[in-house]
């Protein structure tokens, strides 16, 4: 039986939201306000699997819903999505290269559907309905795997040219740095990100002479058993190389912040994705990082850096209202 | 007796623009065109000078233009001005501290001003009537003694939640790096800036035994005497230790020009200010550099790196503009 909620909506108030991730798509009924009243999940098809079985994936987790079938589509993928919000351009999970998703799902779906990249849907949902309520300049950088980020500006979404626009994951922090997947070397997602955490502790710990009991009992004795789960569950205990090792990223989270403050000058900075959920721990080192680097510091105010307030779901809440907004 | 062009304009196309640089005070009658008909310097007072003195100048130099005495005026100036256009929180040059100047020379001019940070107006003027007509989103990178920067987005000039958007020039380029007069180390314009032509040339003329006889011919015997424009001088005929200089300077602007395209998605990324005069000696390297490192360049088009088209009256025509816009 619907809750009390549900019996109040307008049907035009609903909207679809779709996040693609590299494990799951998540499908959720989305209202007018952001909330969340139904979710639906299936597995993420293997990387080799032909685009089809993803969109096939999709429109049977749209079809569970229970939900108006004229409610528009917005769905948020991790990837480049063109500025028009009509294609994908790559993604890194699925075999999607040039694919004119928008088109293929509005053709089997019967209704308007809207792309986004990820990150931008989940800045988007932060001004809308979360941590950067009513502050029209927004900085969001979302710290998953690698980073990704999006900004509202003059509360509007900003893509860029080509539908770009925040992937300061791929800024290089560190000239001839760490070497990052897309070639480059010493990009700020290799040192500020759940990859990042997993290589300050491996290098900590390969520092030790011998194994560290409390990092064996959390089944870390080898480094290849890392992850970064594991070490924030460790760091929240107050184990203090666990904490060490989020202090470390958060000062080159919050050293990029500074970076981003400086050329953008943003009135907050939202920090999302799965790391973010390490909270303080991960958030107080980034903002001191942040206080004592931002330049011009002594004529300026230094923006807050908080954390997320929509959660996990972001993505899927701020496709969904895009949707509302473009149908 | 004034051109031809002067006889067919409107009194109400005309705009003031005032720039207060280092060293001089310009200010000109700008028409609705962005032509500039007629300007007159005034030298600026030393950093030493009550701030007083500055109005003086401004008041005395737009005081001696022919333009109607109702015309907007549109001031340009180096450093941090809030984001209504009124305050100039902090300037390199002059001794303002959260100086109400706009409030000042209005009661002065007895006409509307408006205050722009100069780098912001340059890359307003570019895209009113430069380098940038009819691209939308404008990443303007402005390289003299520092770097500045502007950026015009979804066709508005976008200052920021502080007016301190584009201070592009403290982004973190190289971690411990070059100092910095801003307290940090590695900023950016430590490596690609005018200062960074210095830097480099004195750091190859002091690996050389012994003197370098052109470089002595144009008068940089001692490494003391190098300057930016003689190195650029020296560079124009062909001489490889100054063209290796360039070529160093214009490799770290494209580096850092790729960071801030992975960030913002600009359409066009114009290049302004004093060192720009190099030209293909500066942007040839800057281009090779931004090609090669930009982040997913498998899967997007690298934006066009132009030079300026304005030229170095580019602040003052924006100022202008701006004033009759604002006005």
């Amino acid at each position: 039986m619907p809750d009390s909620e549900d019996l109040t909506l307008r049907p035009s108030d609903d909207a679809v939201g779709v996040d693609i991730g590299g494990t799951k798509i998540a499908a959720g009924r989305v209202d007018g306000q952001g909330v969340v009243h139904e979710q639906v999940q299936r597995p993420t098809p293997p990387r080799t699997a032909p685009p089809r079985d993803v969109e096939d994936a999709i429109v049977a987790a749209v079809g569970e819903l229970r939900v108006d079938s004229r409610a528009p589509v917005g769905v948020g993928a991790a990837g480049f999505v063109n500025a028009a919000g009509r294609v994908v351009r790559f993604a890194p999970h699925v075999s999607w290269r040039e694919e004119p998703l928008a088109d293929r799902l509005e053709a089997r779906l019967g209704r308007p559907v809207h792309l986004e990249n990820d990150a931008n849907a989940a800045a988007w949902a932060e001004y809308r309905f979360g941590a950067a309520q009513d502050e029209p300049r927004v900085l969001m950088v979302t710290v998953g795997t690698g980073i990704g980020g999006g900004l509202v500006y003059q509360g509007r979404l900003e893509r860029g040219a080509q539908g770009m626009a925040g992937e300061f994951g791929h800024m290089v922090a560190v000239p001839s740095g760490r070497p990052c997947e897309c070639g480059n070397h010493g990009c700020w997602e290799q040192y500020a990100s759940g990859a990042a955490v997993r290589w300050e502790a491996r290098a900590r710990l390969q520092r030790r002479s011998g194994p560290v009991s409390a990092w064996v009992r959390a089944g870390m004795g080898d480094p290849a058993a890392v992850t970064g789960e594991r070490v924030s569950l460790l760091a929240q205990t107050g184990d203090p190389l666990a904490g060490e090792v989020f202090a470390a990223v958060g000062t080159w989270l919050g050293r990029g912040v500074a970076d981003l403050v400086a050329a953008l000058d943003p009135g907050v900075v939202v920090v999302g994705g799965g790391v973010a959920q390490a909270g303080e721990l991960l958030l107080e080192p980034a903002r001191a990082a942040l206080g004592s680097t931002l330049s011009g510091r002594g004529y300026r105010e230094c923006p807050a850096l908080v954390a997320g307030a929509v959660g996990p779901g972001a993505g899927l809440v701020g496709a969904a209202d895009l949707a509302r907004w473009a149908g």
